[in-house]
């Protein structure tokens, strides 16, 4: 055993691929272990999680008596690659009518959207490839593209989603077309933004004209408390290969389920069975079997009703908190729905060096410069209004108060 | 929408990436599908499921009732990527003093064993690195070496497993050394061989002198039913950072769950974290707090004891079964332990071709070529004696034979 050390010891390095250099890893996904390790009260609004509130355990738990019990062993066997039968058609049924309305060669069930991405980059980014991603973006999905080794470009974010028009000048600058486009249309993570018809059709027509593939990544959709619902893209879309849709069930029944799902060409699904079975094998069944039973006994559309109600009245409370303590210094969106506020402060503090110090205050948040490459944002923050109440939100926004007040005076 | 359709009809090919092609999929777990859909009765020799009676269903509800329930709600959140803290910490406790023990700085929770060997080819495989596999191998894992584009060198396995020695001199002819040596050294899939100790010791060796990584895939090393155990290739080659060892809770559990760990150098465990984030966030919460409530109510320890004597029962029943109706036709590997037998038939018949007939008598089977990359063994097969209990293990051989009898009889 000695003599192995030594030899460890003695090796330089271990011999890593040469993408080992684009896994860049996520700010806000290890946020979530720097949060479990605080030992002080921390008012929460870095993760996009669902309030745990409105999580249905009680419903979920009832349904586990039965689907993951003795008379049903076999809910702890491999399930189909592809995704478990049961599922499949209950989740056809429960789109139906809907803007997401799809067939079962369309269909792949994933182990969250994330997977969804993982499954894309894997198929299509070789590297070098040109990716368009939003500016601000969720960066979990851009470090995606990036660990398959694509480069990015970051195109603005408005009041209406990404700037088409931007993004067609910037690609004529680049003098290349991208082998995919990355948006998050509706209620944007981080901006919530959502990208309006006109650019949603503008967005398509370039794609198609530069044979781009749309990356069409929508948790949020169903979410909506405000304003009109729009089509998807996948919708707009309906019937072209290269809109290629991700979706999940993370942000409107559970995250910790780790179930999604994919809507994409016919001529793909066998290659995404493929490309699976490399990966993972499958999607966990028990998971997949609670969703089927929340599904079939109709859960979901009472669910999200209460989910909207609740999360609008989340979002109000957030703004009326903001409006009473940064309205001097501050400004933000108001999203017509899903989890996210972004708020730019204009007296210069910079977000990333204002982390530590709200966490000592008793607040957490996500710095505006990770939801960019290349670290732009430093004067944003993302803040998540969903996972805690009104009177909880009002303290934490005091105390984001409190630390941008330390951060400006120069205290620290 | 049709505008849409005529742009996509109009569309020759999509622009995969080049690893598309390497995206091969696995004839094992296309075979879960294929039986799924399976009418009549069909005994089910071919996936690598413990018996269904072996799942320890009523404990996992049991236990969910509680670590799932209202009072649980946060067990539907995102876990941390590493792992949860709480399962980390009960995996620590069961592994001590075994071949296994390990420490926190070298535990990194998965989603089951594949995702380990995803993990590892993402941060190690370049395309164009070789990779040794053994012949026959469990094809899952060196597609998934495909998948990132690695070249295949395929060693030999005898009744002591690997053939080290054929390694060395395959390696010499090939004029380069190997990036990586994947082997299953216990109970190896599909053979059921066990690599000797001096191979093992050999084989890190070797790898050492390559300065070449070794993936030790050790699923089944807790389900051994007879002779003296050997230390696992992680214990031996201890400390050493070449040394990858994957892990699964899906043999000695239950493989719906999707949980499994990863064993390695301390310097990898951030960018162990980091892949994950870009490939699927975590692993699904409520199967770690199952399988945390499973290891610190100790039920671990009598489930294995239990499961050894039964698969030993069920090993036995289909040696006998195999005297009774293969004898004069085929020879068939001992293993002492774990959940395959293969079977080398001598009268000629590919059983790639037997496969259809096979499923059509009510028997199903993994033909031998499915575990070789370049397709050899077109005169073997795996069987799993694990899922089967003794009499419908005899039915089911019984009909195997009547399967290779019409192949062989030219009647089809």
């Amino acid at each position: 055993m000695s003599s192995a050390m030594s030899s460890a010891m003695s090796r330089p390095m271990l011999p890593f691929a040469a993408r080992a250099e684009g896994l860049v890893g996520s700010v806000i996904d290890s946020s979530t272990s720097l949060l479990h390790r605080q030992q002080h009260d921390i008012v929460r609004f870095a993760m996009g999680s669902p309030a745990v509130e409105a999580v249905p355990s009680a419903v979920l738990r009832q349904i586990g008596v039965t689907a993951l019990g003795p008379g049903a062993a076999d809910a702890y066997d491999y399930a189909a690659t592809e995704g478990d039968p049961p599922l499949r058609e209950a989740l056809l049924a429960a789109l139906r009518g809907t803007s997401d309305e799809t067939t079962a060669d369309r269909l792949t069930i994933t182990s969250g959207g994330m997977q969804g991405l993982d499954l894309f980059c894997k198929i299509f980014i070789d590297p070098g490839d040109l990716v368009v991603v939003e500016s601000p973006t969720y960066t979990n999905g851009s470090a995606t593209a990036l660990s398959y080794g694509a480069h990015l470009l970051e195109v603005p974010v408005d009041r209406e989603g990404m700037q088409v028009d931007a993004m067609a000048q910037l690609v004529e600058e680049a003098g290349r077309t991208p082998k995919a486009i990355y948006t998050i249309p509706t209620f944007q993570n981080p901006s919530g933004a959502t990208l309006s018809l006109a650019r949603r059709h503008r967005l398509l027509e370039l794609a198609r004209s530069w044979g781009s593939m749309v990356i069409d990544d929508d948790p949020y959709g169903l979410l909506r408390f405000a304003g009109d619902p729009l089509p998807t893209l996948r919708e707009l879309g309906a019937g072209d290969p290269l809109v290629f849709a991700v979706r999940t069930f993370s942000k409107i029944v559970a995250p910790g389920l780790r179930v999604g799902w994919v809507d994409s060409a016919p001529e793909l699904q066998q290659l995404l069975i493929n490309a699976r079975q490399a990966m993972d094998t499958c999607t966990n069944l028990p998971a997949q079997r609670l969703l089927t039973g929340f599904l079939t006994g109709g859960h979901l559309d009472d669910h999200l009703v209460a989910q909207r109600a609740e999360y609008r009245r989340r979002k109000e409370a957030m703004h009326r908190a903001l409006r009473e303590h940064f309205g001097d210094i501050a400004r933000w969106t108001d999203p017509e729905g899903g989890f996210f506020l972004w708020v730019t402060l204009e007296n210069g503090v910079n977000t990333t060096e204002l982390f530590e110090v709200a966490l000592a205050e008793g607040v957490a948040f996500i710095p505006g410069a990770a939801f960019s490459p290349s670290g732009r944002f430093t004067d944003a923050l993302r803040l998540c209004f969903a996972s805690t109440g009104p009177e909880r939100t009002l303290e934490g926004i005091a105390r984001l108060r409190r630390a941008v007040d330390i951060v400006a005076g120069g205290s620290r």
